[in-house]
């Protein structure tokens, strides 16, 4: 027998591949924090001699899931501000609330509050997005998490940098200084086309393809961004975009609300990543993307929930119901967008957009252990004909009950294991009050 | 001091009324299953001895939310087909599951199920449409959970009725049945325009005027309805409804995803009820309501989650939030559909739509307690601005952890107080075994 430290006995195991098969009476043998093994479970038992044997009927077991677009430090501000047009809400509240708070330790600080969430909610890596890169990534290094850790690049002065120069000298120091680091990679975040020059997205071209670095940036969010793209460029932004030679597979387009026929083809023929963020784009009204559309085309879209200001949350259980709910009917088709790939969008092709499908995104011999288990026994996830449509239409984050980061456990019987969740709420609720002060 | 029943001191009370007042520092004072006093929490200490006296800090109290569209015995049909066509679902999965099984103890044990569901998540009061009304009633009375019971009318044969005139005769029977019960009321449920003919219609107006009750219709669910009823009647469905004389403050049309402007206008001026599915609509891919104008045309739309079967849930918290922000993107306007009013859909704007506005759907001395706490103290739910956001776009189900149903507890830290829930999950288990037998 050999040994290992854990062996895992699903109900149900959600693999993802091959072909998205959900096997029964399985078992993933995991040592070294990697699956060793997926196999019948009575050889398992045969085969292995676990130090720790988990079993759990009634559970789905699948990859943890992968958010591909967060800005977690404003976490902190969540529902600061909600029900109002974008500009209101941007020149009102969140960008007075940044300048009164803005700096390493409300980073530090919020994304701490976001890691607790995400691993009870079984999201195991993320793309974030946000100022201050250097103490965000020593943050998830802190917490063992697994992160791609953006580099910003933007016009105008903030408290991290004060013209381009300054973002992209910060942004190779940053990217220098996390080689080598396990579970911890980077990207480049332009903020948007209409906060980005010319010249920053020719140096930005020439660094991504030099250093292999994907860009990742907010493109077609709205109309209004398409009509000002005409009025100052004479293009829509992905045209400019591809003028500056930025449309290729290093591309992670966020939102892309408004798109033709030729740019879905564009996208699909380029190998652009389109990341999806429905109910960002709901709540602030900022059109439809055509999800379904896009994976038909040959596109393979992943799923964030964006900022925790404009969703209000960071869990992937619900985001992944209301990408398969909406997909539907924006495209006017009830079998478009089902389960299983909406599933797919959460795990593998996340993995893949971030180029960390090697590691991650199914359950398969040679990957790293993030894996996650959902309750699916109780009264509101049953009775099951189909585990994983249980999992994307009816279960929620409450029940994710067991979660496994690179083989460490982080989330027991729907508690964290290892964070001091009372420090993280005691500093959240500081900020609160520095937020909610009236403006000296 | 006056002795009373229960004293609840939450950290928010979410009133409702007057003006979705958000209070701080108050007391509910309930007793004899009444609200008896809403008063600042000194005070409410200082008048009240209370038998049980309940501290919420970091919770928000609210009433109970009301669930206006139900088919809850096929909640032991969830997640049995998904992602495709509507005439599949309903031809190839739907309808053969309700042949093999479609009788008084499915029906009983579909509600049962529902039920304790239902009460987890913080509903406590529904409005249902299937066929056995005299079980679903007894059903409902014997686990003294609020309910309108709908009193089926359709042109085909069930095994509840044979024609029209056994489901008028059956309808009286249980009307009159279920006269003088303090939780339960009745309504009539004609299926749908396409499935109800004209003298069906006729006699359905006459009665629900001879005897004050309400008519609750699928209507205008999809296009094809719409474009089927033009052909078969030369009008649409709202239009022949009119002619028929059934366009009243008596209506309660469900879905209505295909509206002119003079069709919300036609529901404004005559008081015609909608009530609004969103998850439903989306995961048919019916169309999209337009919930946002019928509010503002001074229509009070109000909230349902449809059957388990097309949503997956009974999830009134969920339910909320995506009529929250579609609302937002199908009306292209951010400041639609704020979190105060989307909660006020979920409770007195139910609650008056079912004729129980006195009773419940706001906190104020004379209703019925029906209340629950829901808890906004952990890592999703902080930091709080704003209680009525943040349990509308960011809390879940699993929040809900104290329901009040009628002034008696029924979820206590979370669990069921009186069901016995290990028995519901083993006859949901029985039930799925007949239903995924291969056909004889």
């Amino acid at each position: 027998m050999h040994r290992i430290d854990l062996l895992i006995e699903p109900e149900w195991l959600l693999a993802i591949e091959p072909d998205d098969a959900v096997l029964s009476g399985h078992a993933v043998a995991v040592d070294g924090g990697a699956i060793v093994a997926v196999l019948p479970a009575a050889q398992a038992r045969e085969r292995y001699d676990a130090a720790e044997h988990v079993r759990l009927p009634g559970h789905a077991l699948l990859p943890g899931l992968v958010n591909s677009h967060v800005h977690n430090p404003m976490t902190l501000m969540r529902g600061i501000a909600d029900d109002l047009p974008l500009m209101v809400w941007l020149k009102e509240h969140i960008w007075p609330a940044e300048a009164r708070v803005l700096g390493p330790q409300f980073v530090r600080d919020g994304v701490e509050l976001a890691i607790a969430e995400m691993l009870l909610g079984g999201t195991t890596c993320c793309s974030e997005h946000y100022f201050f890169p250097d103490a965000i990534a020593d943050t998830y290094r802190k917490h063992g998490f697994r992160a791609m850790v953006g580099l910003p690049v933007i016009d105008f002065a903030t408290p991290w940098a004060a013209n381009p120069d300054q973002y992209f000298d910060k942004a190779l120091t940053v990217h220098a200084d996390l080689a080598g680091e396990p579970l911890l990679s980077t990207c480049f975040v332009p903020h948007a086309p209409y906060t980005v020059n010319d010249d920053s997205m020719r140096r930005l071209r020439e660094l991504s393809e030099k250093l292999d670095l994907r860009v990742h940036m907010h493109v077609h969010e709205t109309a209004q961004e398409v009509d000002e793209s005409l009025q100052q460029y004479g293009q829509r932004p992905l045209a400019r975009l591809q003028a500056l030679g930025l449309i290729n597979e290093r591309l992670l387009a966020v939102h892309m609300t408004q798109l033709t026929s030729a740019e879905i083809e564009l996208c699909a023929s380029n190998k652009v990543t389109v990341i999806h963020c429905p109910e960002s784009n709901l709540k602030l009204a900022s059109g439809f993307c055509p999800v379904a559309q896009l994976q038909q085309a040959g596109v393979q879209p992943t799923l964030g929930t964006d900022g925790a200001a404009s969703n209000n949350d960071l869990d992937m259980i619900g985001e992944m119901r209301s990408a398969g709910l909406l997909a539907k009917a924006v495209s006017g088709n009830p079998a478009a967008m089902p389960a299983r790939q909406v599933l797919r969008m959460a795990t593998l092709q996340g993995a893949r957009a971030l180029g960390m499908d090697g590691a991650i995104g199914s359950i398969e011999p040679g990957k790293r252990a993030d894996l996650i288990a959902v309750d699916l026994s109780g009264v509101s996830t049953q009775p099951v004909y189909d585990p994983v449509s249980q999992l994307v239409y009816a279960a929620s984050r409450d029940h994710v009950r067991q979660v496994w980061l690179d083989g460490r456990r982080r989330v027991r019987d729907g508690e964290l294991v290892d964070m001091d969740v009372q420090d993280i709420l005691e500093r959240a609720r500081t900020w609160h009050g520095r937020i909610s002060a009236p403006a000296a």
